[in-house]
């Protein structure tokens, strides 16, 4: 009955030492996935798996709010449809898995495993889309997809990840437009509210664009290391799909017409950007909104007074417990320290202390994972100090990471300074862009930073040149080296 | 731009003339799915995946009250770790289909799609379980499988399907059972109360239990031809799959021991379970805690009295939405008798209407989907009313399919009377069985008819002999003919 020899990670690697290693530590030591048996693949544990399910919950309810409906449309594509429409097909065609055989037959057709799923829901609608009157069609799938890529990482790329993907088709390109916009706000105000991380949002360049798609709009985040992240996109797809699908609709005004499209979709990997945003070398840390454990209480036992403690600690968790998600941890191996450090590590943005002292003064010690701060509070009104408490870190938690982005974002003044605060500092530079796609490749290639987006705010070129080629600019531009 | 010719359905086929065919129109009458572009699979549309999403939420909040925690483990099995059990790939192997390519090159080994996860998830196991103090591992996912199945139908047998699939590992015999126990019993609960199915629990024979399992547990249902249905199942996999996958584990006195383990499974057949045990000619009728929409408000105008009936009809609506799942259908270029039909077909369990006479004597007119009764009520407490009435619904839906249950299970005196009532009423056969796996065959063959289960109660063989050969009884089971 030999076990195979297994690798536990023992200690987190400091940042400062391996920014890299520090990531892959916290998300095996935090239990929130493991690496699978398939190439790129990671099995979520519970504990990523739940932060999952409060991204899916909160996003779910946002997008049913605009009128969003969910269905499910099937995993496999058959060849013919996946390549109907030739830039998607170029752009995804060397990450597709193909299902070739069943059993022991050969399929007549192959059957590709979706790497998103335009073409298979394009070519549903083109059959259920007859009149402006089944018009805007607004749908959305949780699912996962499958995209064979080089150099993968868990949560940030992997083989198969789990996302969501909108897809949607209206009477107008004027509204086809304004929902590209409305799903760009609705990933924004998410990824700023809900996961405390400040993003920027603006549109991609032609070069950077999805495929097959008039033009892209994404949200742009800041990860520890100074790296750069693409959280969340947006697609106003025009009429190139409606073309090659055939999706036409009888409109008001009698005429045949051709249906506007987007699509938008945001991954598993913000959970890696949670992780890279506001983790720290003790691990984890969350913030509250999205956390799946919000508190956790451990009593403080002494072989004196030990019921005493162990009731009253129970107490006040189940009183939390009925308000906000709640672990008491009364396990009797583990030293109260142990569980100090295990906890922090798996970012709970709380944790209650009773003791001894504590039972008598009739008051708890709580002490925010964020600045490890200690409170004390009494044990009366601790329901309302709690959620004062978690507001607060919820809030501070996003501040610091805005500051973080805003002490990160330069400027250069030529290109020389470009080149060297990319390899230096990391982080964002602001700088003019040619509007040239040969001037942003020759820029990728010196320096490996890429445009980010052209950021909906301020991005005026009054006044700038080209960092690369000093032409006029276009627009002011994000650049960054990204995950 | 020209349209391919489309198919609709234009009426529903009576359940008397076809019942087969009926299922199939209102399934897609009700947009509750569509054919995919791929063999044996269904798009399930907004309609459908929201009474999915019902049953959902629903399990998941039941299966968390007895702490199962939700995973993600990929859909991609490697060859050898699905091949590892042996009688486990027997079962499945002609249904599973193989990735055997990706982009342009061939893969080193086959990648299956899942068509259930116990080996990738045990191959964790075997990685995550070293101590009893890991023990229960309790974890689920929601996710999609796929069996290459011959004869597919929609929501019943699908090459892909939607399910959920629990995988937990125990310290002792006692524990799994238990388990194994406990979920087959929260399926007949959520069932019956959710739903409104009643249903048979009982044990799978030798012949029908899961490839790889020690005993499996299932619910069956009747559907409103007579056929039976499998709606659920759980399994106590024993410590086969332990051995093969090597999880062993130190337990409190010291020895090395295998884990005792279990799988339970549901799957969106459940949707076509509660089209078929509650339909009937005029489309769907859905048990009020499970459908997407509870009740539909349809203002009457006339040219005279239109503008006061609508703000009334908007009024109570709006009203009645703080509690229920209510839509108001103002649509104007439809009839009110059109929308009647069509709010029926698609099974909306109460109808609200408001009309000219109705906003005098300050009532509305509530209709009844399920009896079509009509309830003149009291705009006044007009949310308790609708309370009531669902909750009623609710109730008299459970009662009549449990009628219907009752009246179509038969006892048979001797083979000859078996075999007529099985080829003219259908229905369930309680009789007597001698427990050989041969016998159970032969009858299979020359009936059609297989044993659902070996029920939890009622089972007792005594003055009982095999309805086929005549022995003396094993135990008395539930034959039928099934989907």
């Amino acid at each position: 009955m030999a076990k195979e020899e297994k690798e536990f990670v023992k200690e987190i690697t400091p940042q400062s030492r391996d920014f890299s290693q520090w990531y892959v530590d916290v998300i095996l030591k935090a239990d929130l996935a493991d690496y699978a048996p398939v190439r790129g693949s990671i099995v979520m544990k519970p504990y990523g798996y739940a932060i999952w399910e409060s991204i899916q919950g909160e996003l779910d309810r946002r997008f049913k709010e605009t009128g969003v409906q969910n269905a499910y449309f099937p995993m496999f594509i058959p060849e013919s449809i996946l390549t109907r429409e030739a830039e998607h097909i170029e752009g995804f065609a060397p990450e597709v898995p193909w299902v070739t055989e069943v059993g022991k037959e050969k399929l007549a057709e192959r059957l590709a495993i979706r790497p998103t799923s335009e073409t298979i829901i394009h070519h549903m609608y083109s059959q259920w889309i007859q009149s402006w009157r089944d018009l805007p069609m607004v749908l959305n799938q949780w699912c996962s997809v499958v995209r064979w890529e080089k150099a993968t990482r868990p949560f940030l790329r992997t083989t198969e990840f789990l996302w969501q993907e909108g897809h949607t088709a209206h009477q107008t390109e004027e509204e086809a437009e304004a929902r590209t916009r409305q799903m760009l706000e609705i990933y924004r105000s998410f990824a700023e509210e809900h996961l405390a991380i400040p993003v920027i949002p603006g549109q991609k360049t032609e070069n950077e664009k999805f495929a097959g798609a008039l033009r892209t709009y994404s949200i742009e985040a800041l990860m520890g290391d100074g790296k750069a992240l693409q959280a969340a996109t947006s697609h106003h797809l025009g009429q190139g799909f409606a073309r090659v699908f055939d999706i036409s609709f009888l409109d008001a005004d009698g005429q045949l017409k051709y249906v506007w499209q987007t699509s938008w979709g945001a991954s598993h990997r913000l959970i890696g950007a949670l992780t890279m945003v506001h983790g720290d070398d003790r691990g984890l840390v969350l913030p509250p909104r999205v956390a799946p454990l919000q508190l956790v209480a451990v009593p403080i036992t002494t072989k004196k007074v030990k019921e005493e403690v162990l009731t009253r600690t129970r107490e006040l968790a189940q009183r939390l417990g009925q308000r906000f998600r709640v672990k008491l941890d009364d396990r009797e191996e583990q030293s109260p320290g142990w569980k100090f450090n295990d906890w922090e590590m798996r970012g709970v943005p709380l944790r209650l202390e009773l003791g001894p002292r504590d039972l008598a003064a009739h008051q708890v010690v709580l002490v925010r994972r964020d600045t490890g701060e200690k409170i004390s509070a009494s044990q009366d009104g601790l329901v309302d100090a709690v959620g004062e408490l978690l507001d607060n870190v919820q809030y501070s938690l996003y501040q610091r990471a805005g500051r973080f982005l805003a002490d990160n974002t330069r400027e250069a003044a030529d290109y020389e300074e470009f080149q060297r605060v990319i390899e230096e500092k990391r982080g964002f530079v602001r700088a003019g862009w040619c509007g040239d796609g040969g001037c942003e490749r020759t820029i990728k290639e010196e320096t490996g930073a890429t445009i980010r987006n052209i950021p909906l705010v301020g991005s005026e070129p009054a006044g700038h040149s080209c960092i690369r080629c000093g032409h006029p600019a276009r627009a002011v531009v994000y650049f960054a080296r990204a995950y």
